[in-house]
């Protein structure tokens, strides 16, 4: 097996080359067009960044801001980079060091049945011995705010399923966005009123009884209280129980760490421009992960096509008018510091920014783009985006954001895509265990890359956008 | 929403009850037809088989031979009988009593990734701290007798996914039977070579990082080593980084305890035959359930369903000419006790006997019944069953082995009947966490009971089969 794919990548390589030197005896000298066809087709057979993921996910494995993985994951993009003789540097940047410990939770008014849950990103401990409190379902914050000082000493549930007709429907990540608020804020809120701890549902759209973590954010005025996330099912069977009339008692054990800030960093990296070299085109997806999984949706396979757009264009000898620069951030996940401190460090450049592409929605079948272009903008630059049509990805959706770690890059005037793989199973694995390589179709991941890597073309050597 | 599920059940019962008065003046004047029909549209219209069920899974929870739930489940079915009316027995059964402990492995070789997995039902433990040694793929047992010595101090993975062509051609369960042969005897096997562990990737149709636990059997002549089930994930991991030609090296910690064996008891009621109480009808799924979900579809679904079949014709004032037997067996997860209890106990009468229905393949839709029937007394069994087709479930499928706990009675000469629910999602649940009430369909769990109560009306008042 190991000679064969050996052999299988030499032949790859051999075929990217040849397609290199004989279809293109001079950048210059071809068409617009057949510079992009000549990026789709070797995106499109190349397995390099399949095995990017591959080794970010299988070999080093979970990689949450802080941990060992994260550390291993910069040396390996930058080597990687190095490889591929292209300039690389790392950005600094600090990051938390959020550490989970044990969690679990059982039913003590119900046979001590057990409750599979997940604690929340950054939340604080329980006690040593953990909590336990009668249980309260909240169904919104005006609910919360009725019941007010009912809920003081208890635990509060927030029932919050997600809209399957929205997921069904294509808006997977508007679903997410409504269901995900009490992840984010429920812990506060229903400190504000005494409770002792809060759970969610999982904000997932399906479930084998797995747990979807994500990051929650602490009002600084209010206590901090624990906060996790019980599977679809457990949720699903606290709802029950209690719309039944039951008086339902959680125990509650979760003992989480915060260990001081750690010193990380992004990985940026970049082809300079040939006519242009101060004007940048910004690619970049995250290298960190959720501790449960290996993160190759989220978003391994974001940096991974990063990375290649960069490892494409200089394979096949093509010279960018522009800079195309690939920032993998660190820390999207539970800080977004990496983004911010990106556009503090290049603050004096961002006016020449002329895009910024974020890919970090998974690694499905590309779709098109979320972009902040919008009206005649928009309808021009579509104009210049056929060559996306033979991926099925040339569709361009109107957006306030196109990516978490780009967004203070928009905040500052840059222009934002992002990557829009279709979305039907995303919630599906995000933030679980289950977000592991074998989620990713090489075929898909590689015309994701195909798609990228030709939008960043396009904004590095066609007409600026501002 | 609890006054109004009450009243709803209120409802429902009043039809029930309606039904039974107006349209069975007596049920001796009204043909078989009539009463199959009156039988299916009770069932189809009443809730009680999933009030059963929801009691089961979501009050009493997981119910694992030996435990504190499986001795609740008992208590609960018998009460329930009695609240019905209807004659129960609780018939004695020594059950072992494992308990799950600890359960936790890394890839030491692959900077400590978590690998998610599960003991099998009756493993022993590893020594306290664990064992560590490099793991070896095995793709069968000719490949483990020619590595033979080779495995000594290993720890022995065997590749066995399900096949999934199988599966989706609407073959799950033989699918299953071809994947578990590695479950059940692989530990004993590589011991014999001399394997301090087994590891086997789960017997699953689908995952999210799921593990599937169930029984093993060791052979008494070998050493005892401990063996667990990965989820699909990681033994798909494992592999890879095998194939890759990567050296893999595991950390196992297993801590399961085997307690001595508890008294439990099979659960038996029955409504006697009105012209041969000596012939018996026997109907029944187990009470006992693995220790990871709440054991909703295996076997939870199977029990209400048989427990129902008696109620049903309580409730129509219906008077079988032969007698009709609910059994609920105990242990049939773990050591088949309850079955082999049953068989003995009962010995004298198995010549009377004149069939037994299984209820334990799920809560899906039914499609029809495997048999022992065969030939002529099959073709003349099928005209008597028309009354099935418009449930969709008047197929059936010769098969050596109807059910696992009715098979003692099988090899005793009794006609086998086994309910066969649809199986393409049988085994993305069965022996996981995610075995839980929501997998179930109230709709479809009721087609089920009708469909059985059908059956075991038809056999109870039919021509004898034997």
């Amino acid at each position: 097996m190991k000679a064969e794919g050996r052999r299988l990548k030499a032949e790859v390589r051999r075929i990217l080359l040849v397609s290199a030197f004989c279809l293109l005896p001079s950048a210059f000298s071809v068409s617009a067009q057949t510079q992009h066809d000549l990026i789709l087709d070797a995106a499109l057979t190349s397995p390099s960044a399949y095995e990017t993921l591959s080794y970010l996910t299988d070999e080093i494995g979970p990689r949450l801001s802080g941990s060992n993985g994260a550390a291993l994951a910069v040396k390996y993009a930058t080597s990687r980079f190095r490889e591929w003789g292209i300039d690389v540097t790392n950005e600094k940047v600090m990051v938390p060091h959020w550490v989970r410990g044990e969690e679990r939770a059982t039913l003590v008014s119900h046979n001590d049945q057990k409750i599979v849950l997940t604690a929340l990103g950054g939340s604080v401990a329980t006690p040593a011995k953990g909590v336990t409190a009668d249980v309260v379902e909240v169904n919104s914050y005006d609910e919360l705010k009725e019941l007010g000082a009912k809920i003081k000493g208890k635990i509060v549930y927030y029932n919050n399923p997600m809209d399957m007709d929205l997921v069904h429907g294509g808006r997977a990540f508007e679903a997410y966005r409504k269901a995900v608020q009490f992840r984010s804020t429920g812990a506060s809120r229903a400190a504000e009123y005494g409770a002792v701890a809060t759970v969610i549902r999982s904000v997932a759209s399906a479930s084998l009884r797995t747990p979807h973590t994500g990051a929650l954010r602490y009002d600084a005025k209010l206590p901090k209280i624990p906060s996790a996330a019980m599977t679809t099912e457990d949720a699903m069977l606290v709802h029950r129980l209690i719309a039944r009339g039951d008086r339902v008692r959680m125990h509650l054990v979760l003992t989480p760490r915060t260990l001081p800030d750690v010193e990380s960093a992004n990985v940026v990296a970049e082809i300079r421009g040939s006519e242009h070299p101060d004007e940048i085109v910004v690619i970049g997806g995250h290298l960190d992960s959720w501790d449960l999984g290996t993160g190759a949706i989220d978003d391994g396979s974001g940096a991974a096509m990063s990375m290649e757009a960069l490892h494409l264009i200089k394979s096949l000898g093509l010279k960018p008018r522009r800079t195309i620069r690939c920032v993998l951030f660190m820390n999207e996940e539970n800080g977004l510091n990496g983004g911010r401190a990106y556009a503090a460090a290049h603050k004096a450049e961002l006016a020449k920014h002329v895009a910024a592409i974020e890919t970090d929605a998974g690694a499905a079948a590309p779709t098109g783009f979320s972009t902040t272009l919008k009206g005649d903008a928009l309808t021009a630059f579509e104009g210049r985006t056929a060559f996306l049509s033979r991926l099925k990805a040339n569709r361009f959706e109107p957006a306030q954001e196109t990516g978490a770690d780009t967004s203070f890059l928009v905040e500052a005037g840059v222009p934002g895509f992002g990557l829009v793989p279709e979305p039907l199973h995303y919630f599906d694995y995000h933030h679980t265990p289950a977000d592991t390589l074998d989620k990713v179709d090489p075929k898909e991941l590689a015309a994701d890359v195909a798609a990228v890597t030709g939008l960043a073309w396009e904004l590095a050597n066609g007409a600026g956008l501002r």
